[in-house]
């Protein structure tokens, strides 16, 4: 055998071994309904992942709610993109980021019209995704109560799938959710004097 | 003053501080130019955060390519969505996972054929977002070299950006790159016995 060939073999037989587990694990993965996902931390991408799951979700043909809290006075990309859609319905909150309001009463009152629409799509078995963007900022902040939105989601559909991002979710929600990814920056273009870019954080 | 209005003042000042070192932030970041973003890590939304930004470009009306590497044979909702728009070039690589094939010559020409249309991406200033999805596998696997990559994205045209994901990134690609999130997994529904769901991991 030559030493290349040598290592093909290696090769094919890591890959079976590793085959084996993997098909093991799907199938013990029996249980199908909706899950909760949490997406965390104080990198890029949870937002963005979040209307990743959106994408994904349209390409099943699948209805989607989306509603934006804190970040609603800039006109981004995605919302540009996905409003486009007639099975996405897409609502923002009517005040821009907290440090532009510095108005707390009406940031509460903002974020409670929000979360009122978020509880009408958590009731709707129609709809199969719902994205609250930011919302964890909004329970940090203390706008929306933490006890409010895990009743909500207990009380879903069963088969709906429920994305939430924001820096610093509540370890009440992690607890609750299925699946949590904390986003850790490792470094950031801004840092480096870049201006955020169409495209990538517009 | 009450109790709640010496709040809502101290909120207020608290917010007018924030929006002071946003601002100044925002006013020092000058330089515009592509950007790389890597989405490293074990835990989900490198993927899908490289989706979103994909649908966060076509917001702006700008051309995307698509490369997708290592996950060719199943076909996602991304694949089956962003396919529906002209403004996207999408190709997937012919081959599925690597322990599916088995066959390291047969993955590492698929893999070369795979960074060869990436090649042509990162040549063409038309195309303002590139996607090269599951890159990092690919590097860490051997099937494209480093030292090629680092090469083309040096050469780009100026205004394109390109987001390379998967886990494991090489060291050499996160110095390159302007912003690098490690997403890290804190829990995911597979490990709870929940199957692969249709718009969230599909």
């Amino acid at each position: 055998m030559t030493s290349e060939a040598e290592r093909d073999e290696r090769h094919r037989a890591r890959m079976a071994r590793q085959k084996a587990v993997v098909d093991a694990k799907i199938a013990s993965a029996a249980v199908e309904r909706g899950v909760v996902v949490v997406n965390t931390g104080n990198g890029k991408g949870k937002s963005t992942a979040g209307f990743g799951m959106v994408a994904r979700a349209l390409g099943h043909g699948m209805r989607v709610g989306v509603v934006q809290f804190i970040k609603g006075s800039s006109t981004t990309g995605e919302e540009a993109f996905f409003r486009r859609f007639p099975e996405v319905e897409y609502h923002v909150m009517g005040e821009g980021f907290t440090w532009e309001t510095q108005d707390r009463a009406r940031d509460t009152a903002a974020a409670q019209a929000a979360w009122a629409v978020a509880g009408g799509m958590l009731r709707n078995p129609g709809i199969a995704l719902v994205l609250l963007d930011e919302l964890n900022i909004a329970l940090k902040l203390g706008y929306v109560a933490v006890d409010d939105v895990l009743a909500a989601l207990r009380a879903r559909p069963a088969a709906q799938h429920v994305v939430i991002t924001g820096r610093g979710a509540p370890d009440a929600l992690i607890d609750y959710a299925d699946t949590v990814t904390d986003m850790h920056l490792v470094k950031h273009a801004f840092q480096a004097g870049i201006r955020a870019q169409q495209g990538v954080e517009l």
